[in-house]
């Protein structure tokens, strides 16, 4: 599928006399349609909830648009908790999913009225230490071990992840629960990462409910919720077909349908844990060409770097790229596009297939909406960069303010050398 | 070789009542010694220095000790440069290399005095434009193109490499910089990261001083310097054998005697720019057992992740993991330790022969020294952490205090938002 830009050069030209280069830009209206889309596509269940994975984009601007729809969120740490709460996002709106737990974010997370997803048996002790008690509500994220086979081939190892209960655990985490008091019980599980497949969410959701059928059948629980959580993907290269809700949603349900139904379990509500599916497409990072090089490869040298957007440069991770203004000019040169860390894994792309840009061209790099502001560091003393919102109407609003040199020495701020530092 | 951290477990839970892990902590005795023992090995060229590669270990504190010892600063940021200056280090003390450069940084390298190592020769244009004039000292970066092969075979591909000018742009830049009234030449190659071999330092010599000979001949320059750039690497593996500075020392100096002198070109001075060697060793991430989970296989969960130390996650780079107190003990358990972030990926160890480990015992990770604090982020609303300096008469010295939530939510300090999350 092409691969077109929610902006033109001319905008981002207006943008860039306001807001300086490089900066992550968000369609809000790419985004609205999107979560419309996917709320409509499982509205047949009607406990449906979208818990969006804060972690791939934590902007609480874009929570709250997210919330407009019902969306909560699925935290895993306390900035993640507290930024959902600072936003509106409580109570059960908010899935609480974490390995490795301190006792305090399990004790912040009950404050907020969270739901706790225990990653792990022997967390049910230290939540009862924690609180004095359960609470009424409580998850349990399960791994199936051994292999997820899709028909594409194994797709990933659940086996080889750190997340998760075995099912015999599963089954003695809830009658232990049960017997504590819990009355409402959830099951999660997270397979495969970014798949771009429709099938992956059907599969999954046939080995979670069949799982809860055996669960209720075991244990007499009651279970209220089944969390897909996340892996819905999206289309890096423009070759890949994107994922289609409306058949996930349809494939899911018919599962829902065979499995859960029959076995009188269909007041079952359904979650999901998008991240990346939410704001990845929806988010771009926009860079100038600041130089051209041309020595035993071409390259172009632009002004934003892996503390921009990570993927390409730890990863190798595609990401399309378009000239603005060239959008329809042959991409017959051969460029690396450059980041200017000091790591020669900086580059946005390798060997790609680009018009011929000129310096002052402005490269939009897509699909930089998830996992891509969030994954930003300061190595090489390198700031992150604004984000921005596109809004319906055109207009533009600042939704995190660029870092400064102030910021990169704040943890300097004790000293006396931090004090020259920081101005 | 044994790996044996530079701490007791009495010391850390002494230190730990103060700083909670996790916390980085450096050795000064160590980072002493390794300066002290680099600077002997080179002490035969009168004109030796060595610029410590800023980006390895930003931290002031240490800077300041490596300064004592004569050491300058290869920067290649803007706060690089800010860094290097508060504690000190100006003048040549600075060589600033830096691809993709903004002009500002040029102009700011020429304020403090440093040496700029042009990485292409359109920046020659730039800083005669920046600056309305060439500095008397200029060095060039040189990338040989095609494979540089060491007798372990191919080590790395400068061809594919985005540093550095070709040799006939070497020949070009220094014939219009000389020109333009450049009287000082130096020369900068970087070939291979992280080697631990004690050839590839005379390899590179050999390559670059065989340049410096051709260039001098052909542009009648005056080479000053001749920059080994860093390459220098460390074990991370206890079954790898270690650099002997002093036989690369020698190496280096066995080619400067069979290539530099023969061409009347005695007065060279070499620098390098040493970075993991100089810190990575003295550096450990420490971080307690906080968890234990028996599922499909063996997990320690900790209470440090990939924020505070992002190499093994992201590329599967071995860290040796000793547990303090236990440095006698069988290592007869497997286990995989990870850290709380969302990303599986987040494992300091997979399937690692380690003591059987008790919540509370402390896991002391070696060589993180480097490229460890500096390549800290914030995914998951993580918060990076504390760096403390180990005294040489056993004192501890707060060196960086640790993240908190008032930084990481400092980038909405400008919204109402961000006004109820920063207290």
């Amino acid at each position: 599928m092409k691969k077109t830009p929610f902006v033109t050069r001319e905008q981002i030209e207006e943008i860039a006399k306001t807001y300086p280069t490089p900066f992550h830009i968000y369609d809000e209206k790419g985004i609205r349609e999107n979560v419309k889309n996917l709320c409509e596509a499982f509205s047949w269940n009607p406990g449906y909830k979208e818990y969006f994975a804060v972690k791939a984009t934590p902007n609480p601007f874009l929570m709250e648009i997210l919330k407009e729809y019902g969306c909560g969120s699925d935290c895993s740490s306390e900035a993640e908790l507290l930024l959902s709460d600072a936003v509106g996002i409580n109570g059960h709106d908010i899935m609480f999913s974490s390995n490795d737990t301190p006792p305090e974010e399990f004790a912040l997370c009950e404050r907020l009225g969270g739901i706790i997803n225990l990653d792990d048996i022997t967390h049910i002790e230290v939540v009862e230490q924690t609180l004095g008690y359960l609470p009424e509500t409580m998850s349990c994220r399960y791994n199936p071990g051994g292999y997820f086979k899709m028909s594409n081939g194994i797709m990933d190892n659940p086996g080889d992840a750190k997340y998760g209960m075995t099912e015999a655990q599963m089954v003695e985490a809830f009658r232990i629960m049960k017997a504590k008091g819990v009355k409402h019980f959830g099951i999660h599980a997270f397979l495969a990462s970014n798949t771009v497949t429709n099938e992956y969410y059907p599969l999954l959701a046939q080995v979670l409910f069949e799982l809860a059928v055996r669960l209720q059948k075991e244990t007499g629980v009651h279970i209220s919720f089944i969390n897909l959580s996340g892996g819905i993907g999206i289309p890096y290269r423009p070759d890949q077909e994107p994922n289609d809700i409306r058949i996930i949603g349809e494939g899911v349900r018919k599962v829902y349908e065979e499995v859960l139904v029959p076995a009188g379990m269909g007041d079952v509500a359904l979650c999901t844990e998008l991240g990346r599916y939410m704001t990845g497409p929806f988010g771009a990072l926009v860079t100038k060409a600041i130089h051209e090089k041309h020595t035993h490869k071409e390259y172009i040298g632009v002004d934003a770097c892996a503390a921009n957007l990570m993927r390409p440069a730890i990863y190798g991770a595609y990401h399309h790229v378009t000239v603005l203004g060239k959008e329809d000019e042959p991409c017959d040169h051969i460029y690396d596009v450059t980041g200017s860390l000091c790591e020669n894994c900086d580059k946005f792309a390798v060997d790609r297939a680009l018009p011929k840009i000129e310096k002052g061209d402005y490269l939009f790099i897509h699909d930089a909406g998830a996992h891509g502001h969030s994954m930003g560091y300061n190595y090489n003393g390198k700031l992150r960069s604004a984000e921005l919102l596109l809004k319906e109407d055109g207009s533009v609003q600042l939704i995190r303010r660029a870092e400064t040199l102030n910021d990169y020495f704040a943890t300097l701020d004790c000293f006396e050398v931090g004090k020259k530092l920081i101005r």
